[in-house]
């Protein structure tokens, strides 16, 4: 829980939660309990939306959109740890629409859209820069989130040094695995029906395109660089270039863990996980991404790989053995350590100075 | 500690310390050892002011202009415990020095400014909005703060509005008791020298300018309210009308204190608290500011009154009695509970919710 906790103080500066509002959360939450989690932010949501409606009956339609993006970090971070039914997609379609109210509240121009895939459809939302010609990013996230948390992450701080910004769900994200759409290993057949999007829908042209990819989002995105060309440049925070290492770390740590004193919280949230993979047990997992490796000669996109210090060993070993070895000319590696403060995964305790090193890295490669 | 922590954190929406470097430093603080306060903020400080030079290096102006924000931020709080002297004004000097170049490289307009009075020279910082036809916002801090702390607590946000921000301080605010001019009952004699220099130099207008006091900032504001009729609205979180019975309350509580307990940090903080009041001990203290009382009917200006639930009786008690007894027409007093996430000391632990209860205000009575 304390990740989540990190993240959702995170959002913070983009719009998330202030500290008295997320340690008021915090005070209601029995460690490990998973329902104390879920009402305590579920309730701090319609407390924020409801005053998301006061301000706008006052006709502080600025601060109405303030409140009402908080409201949506909150339903955002109620369905963590909730499992798979009615409540979860209850939980989560009420989040989405707050954080598209809130847009349309704090006045940021955004177009929400959905992609054919596979029989399905990938749900996104694409943020145009005032100025048509600048780079666009694409913000994929990983295992834990949807693409709306995205721009609390990320995506608003890009838009705001004047990118455009798209972030969508590639199968198995967000909501999309209601559709029978799981992670899978070919990542780059959903993002090739998204960049398609991109170029017809919203002009954006491929040498003017970066990938970033976050948490199992790195994989999606190695993954990606291996074997699409339309892509300008790439980021992964951390990369992962063997999914089933870390499966299997996971599937480790569950079996030694003591059962009787697994938290319902971890119990639920292997649950949400392996509705995601599309899988029943780690068995069957491991039967999907057994031999599914990217390779990291295949790559000659600019990348630039990410490694907070406080990353578990898998990413630190891969994340490091994949930047020596790409083919890349234009190859960067940063390691933030705990003074960055960014050195959590994915730089959740400190997504700005993300922002930053990618920002100065695309200003080189692009 | 905990509170200055707090505030510390509560900055960062505004470009103070994400969530990773707060909490690092804090890993290196002893509860109560100033000096492990001091070094630890120190030395983020150097670390931040370091980075920002990396960023000026790679070409990234924004990006420097936010680490230096930060670096500015860690010297704030570095000199929070720190005993009047040397190092006090060394780590003050040191903090506006980043505060300024943070501000040039941010590309955020400002001028600095100082302000003749009573032989001495009032500092402040006024932010031009684009449009100067705009309401402007002077914001004066309590006892632990200086002018341009209150740039990442309120004054941001504001300019964010739109509209024009003026911050200053008061004689025994930052360094101004360096210059034997210390915190003084007659708050509207130094307000109005900042008026007269925000409508001579800045050509803000009376029927235009909003005054916002925080803390002991909230007697300051109180008083002006009082005596100064160059001002259209005034806002104080909390109210104090008799600042003696707040000293006493300090007296009391460091007299209850078991001595050999007390820690390194309140003692400093007690000793720079005395520097600013311009006094020795207490029955110094009490002897000038005995009898200082406003008077509720002298006050006929638009007045909001602000309110958090942590605040000690005192304030509580002021406040309310303010609000219910001042003679103005236009009044309003906002009570923050535990689930704003706004109910700490002015609002530190969410400062948003105060501005956003401020700005409503003003646009229904200015």
């Amino acid at each position: 829980m304390d990740l989540f906790f990190l993240g959702a103080l995170g959002w913070g500066p983009a719009g998330g939660l202030s500290a008295g509002e997320a340690f008021y959360i915090a005070s209601q939450i029995e460690d490990g309990n998973a329902e104390s989690w879920t009402c305590a932010f579920e309730h701090q949501g319609e407390v924020l939306s409801a005053q998301a409606n006061i301000w706008l009956k006052r006709g502080c339609t600025l601060a109405a959109g303030e409140a009402r993006l908080k409201a949506f970090a909150c339903y955002r971070s109620a369905w963590q740890f909730v499992v798979p039914g009615k409540r979860f997609t209850a939980l989560f379609r009420t989040s989405q629409k707050h954080f598209d109210q809130a847009l349309e509240e704090l006045g940021i121009p955004a177009t929400r859209f959905t992609i054919p895939y596979a029989g399905g459809e990938l749900p996104g939302h694409f943020f145009q820069a005032s100025d048509p010609t600048v780079p666009t990013i694409l913000v994929i996230g990983g295992a834990d989130t949807c693409h709306e948390d995205r721009f609390l992450s990320q995506g608003r701080y890009y838009l705001n040094r004047g990118y455009s910004v798209a972030l969508v769900d590639l199968p198995g994200q967000g909501l999309v695995q209601e559709q029978g759409l799981y992670w899978e290993p070919e990542t780059e057949l959903p993002i090739a029906a998204v960049i398609d999007e991109l170029i017809t829908r919203f002009r954006v042209e491929p040498q003017r395109l970066a990938l970033l990819g976050m948490s199992l989002g790195g994989y999606f995105a190695s993954r990606a660089a291996a074997y699409e060309p339309r892509i300008a440049a790439v980021i992964a925070t951390p990369v992962l270039t063997n999914p089933i290492e870390l499966f299997k770390g996971v599937e480790k740590q569950e079996a030694e863990s003591d059962k009787t004193k697994a938290s319902e919280a971890g119990k639920n949230n292997l649950q949400v996980l392996m509705w995601k993979a599309g899988a029943t047990d780690f068995s069957e997992m491991a039967q999907r991404w057994d031999g599914v490796v990217v390779n990291p000669l295949n790559i000659h996109v600019p990348f630039l790989s990410v490694l907070g210090n406080q990353e578990g060993s898998i990413w630190k070993k891969q994340t490091e053995e994949w930047h020596t070895n790409i083919a890349s000319a234009k190859k960067s590696l940063v390691i933030l350590d705990a003074e960055s403060g960014a050195d959590a995964h994915c730089q959740g305790n400190n997504p700005l100075r993300l922002v930053q090193e990618v920002d100065a890295w695309l200003r080189e490669v692009l």
